[in-house]
C-alpha cells in the first residue's frame, strides 16, 4: 500500500484531520506553568471559537516527583482546577492532558472519565519506556480514555528499535500515535518517510497518526503539513508557537492553511492581541533563533541553548562548537 | 521527463548549487539601503568565507527615478561605491546587482562587464513587463554579464500567461530564470508544481532555475529546500532573513543544510552577532509576524502589513477583514 501518496488539495478539505491546541503544556514549559486563570479562560474560549478539536491543560504531573510550590496548576492539571476553567466542558472541545512515563502516578491521579472533564490522556515516553507506555495507556483505555502515544526524540531512535516500538505500540490499545520531532532535527523529506512508517502502521493496527513538531529550523508548519499531506490527522499546534525553545508549529499558521469550515483564525488572533504580546513584553522567551537552529541542525536536546539564550549570549560559533564536542 | 524527481539525498551534495546573498538588495527594503560601509564590508568578508557564490549589492536604480538623498547609496550601485568595497574582487565570490523594469537607465548606467567588478545583472519584471526585461537581459548579455530574470508577482499570475512568458524567456539569451514568491503565498506542494514548469523549460532552452522566497508563512526555508531537492540550484537567501516585510530564507538555515564542504556557517554567525542583533536593537523590523502571514496567506502585497506594524496595531481580525475587502 502506498501510504504516501497526497491526500486531498489546497482547495477541499479533509473531514479527518484535527486540531490540538498545546499551548498550556508546550508553553507551560516556558513559563514554568504558570499562567493567569483569565488566560486560560480566554484561551478555552478562543478554541472553541476557532473550532480546535482538544485542548491539552498541561501534564498530570505527580506532586511526590515535583514540588506544588515550584509550578504553576497546569503541571498537575488537577481535576478542581480544570473544572474552575471549563465547568462540565459543555461544548465540542475535548480536554487532554499529558502524562509522562515515571512522572505521573496514573493508578492514583488518574481517575474514571465518567468521574473526570478530561477527555485524553496522551502518553508521552522515551523508546526504552515503551512497556511502561503501554501500562499506561491501557489503564487509561480501561477508564474510558480516549489514548494517544508520543514517542519523543525519535530523531536519536535507529531504525530498528523504532519499528519495533511501533509494532508493539500498534498492538496496545492506544487510539493515537504521534510522530514526534522533538528536537526540530527533521527535514520535510525525512517526515514524507517517517510519515510513510507511521501510517503503515497505523493502517496495520487501526490506529489514528499525529504530529507534534518543533519549529527549530522554521519547519515546524511545513512539517506538520507535509505529514498531514500523506494522511497524518491528529496535528498539534500552540498560540504564535509558544512551546519550549523554538516553539512548535503555529496555530495560526494552521488555521490559515486548514479549508475546513469549522475552523476560524479570528478568535486565535484576537487572543494573541489581548495575551500573547503581553506574554512576550513581560520576557517570556521562546520561538526561533540562532541556538535553537544549531541543536535542531546537530540533533540535540534544546537545553542548553534555553540556558544561553538566557544567559543573553550572543558567541554563537562557540557554542556551536561546545554543541559538536558534546554530541 | 519526470523533473520532479528527487535529486541528491541529506548526506551527498550536488555540485550545481550555487547559493546568492541578497541581505543588501532585498534587507536594502528594510532600512532604504542605509548600511554603513563596515556593515556591507563585513557581509563582503563573512559570504567569501562562508564559500557563498555570489553577493547581490543592491539595486541599479536610475537616479533620473529616484532622488539620491531618500536612499543608501545600495540603491544605485555605483560603481566605485562597490570598488571602494571590494577594490577590484580578488576572490571567487561573484557580485551581482537588480535592475527593475522601468527603473533601471541600463542602456547608460550598466557599463560593460569588462570595465565593471559586477558579473551578473539580475532583472526583476512583473510579467507584463517581459518583452522590455528580454531588451534589458539582452543588452546585459550583450555587455558580458551573467543574467538572471526574477518574474515577480507569480501567485497572482494565471497559468496560460506564465507559460507564455515562461516559453519567451526560454527563447532569450538569460542565463537563469527565478521561481519568485513575492508574497509568501505558496505551499511546498504549489512550490514542487512550479519548479517541474521552470525546470521543463529549463531543460528545453537550457536554462538554470533559482528560488527567491519569502517568509510570510515561515515557508522560506521549507520551499526552498522543497525546490532544490527537485533541482532549482541557484538559491536566495539573506542574512537572518532581512528582506522586505515577513523577509527571505535565513542564509543561516541554508548554510546548516547545505553539505557541500566549502559552505560555512560560522561566519555568517560571526556577522550575525556583530551586525544583525544591533541592527535589530537599532529599531530596524522584519521578519515573520501575523500582518504578514496574512497577507501570504490571502496572496498580497506586504506593503500594507508593513503599515500596520510601523504604526504599532495589533488589531489583527480588523486588518484581515480589511485584506479581504481589498484583496
Amino acid at each position: 500500500m502506498e501510504t504516501t501518496a497526497k491526500k486531498g488539495d489546497l482547495i477541499s478539505f479533509r473531514p479527518d484531520i484535527k486540531v490540538l491546541d498545546a499551548t498550556l503544556r508546550d508553553g507551560g514549559l516556558v513559563n514554568n506553568f504558570r499562567f493567569t486563570d483569565e488566560f486560560v479562560k480566554d484561551l478555552y474560549q478562543a478554541n472553541i471559537k476557532a473550532g480546535v478539536d482538544y485542548m491539552e491543560f498541561g501534564y498530570k504531573a505527580s506532586k511526590d516527583v515535583f514540588k506544588k510550590e515550584d509550578f504553576g496548576k497546569w503541571k498537575f492539571c488537577e481535576e478542581e482546577d480544570i473544572r474552575a476553567i471549563v465547568g462540565d466542558n459543555d461544548s465540542d472541545l475535548k480536554i487532554a492532558v499529558m502524562s509522562d512515563v515515571g512522572r505521573t502516578d496514573y493508578k492514583r491521579d488518574i481517575i474514571d472519565r465518567k468521574d473526570s472533564v478530561i477527555d485524553m490522556i496522551r502518553t508521552a515516553t522515551y523508546i526504552h519506556q515503551i512497556p511502561t507506555a503501554i501500562e499506561m495507556i491501557e489503564d487509561a483505555k480501561e477508564k474510558g480514555y480516549e489514548t494517544t502515544v508520543n514517542i519523543m526524540a525519535i530523531s536519536k531512535v535507529n531504525d530498528e528499535d523504532l519499528n519495533n516500538g511501533l509494532e508493539l505500540l500498534g498492538q496496545s490499545g492506544v487510539d493515537y500515535i504521534y510522530l514526534v520531532d522533538s528536537f526540530g532535527s527533521f527535514y520535510p523529506e525525512q517526515i514524507k518517510k517517517l510519515s510513510d512508517k507511521f501510517l503503515n502502521i497505523g493502517a496495520k493496527y487501526n490506529k489514528t497518526i499525529g504530529m507534534h513538531a518543533h519549529n527549530n529550523q522554521q519547519l515546524a508548519f511545513a512539517n506538520t503539513i507535509e505529514a498531514l499531506s500523506y494522511g497524518v490527522s491528529l496535528l498539534d499546534a500552540t498560540v504564535s508557537g509558544m512551546g519550549r525553545g523554538a516553539g512548535n508549529c503555529y496555530m495560526e499558521s494552521l488555521l490559515g492553511f486548514l479549508r475546513n469550515p469549522k475552523y476560524s483564525l479570528t478568535p486565535i488572533m484576537d487572543f494573541v492581541e489581548k495575551h500573547i504580546l503581553k506574554l512576550k513584553a513581560a520576557g517570556a522567551i521562546w520561538g526561533y533563533d540562532i541556538p535553537y537552529l544549531l541543536t535542531g541542525i546537530l540533533n540535540s536536546h534544546p537545553s542548553s541553548a534555553i540556558q544561553f539564550i538566557k544567559e543573553g549570549r550572543s558567541d554563537y560559533t562557540a557554542y556551536m562548537h561546545q554543541l559538536i564536542d558534546e554530541n
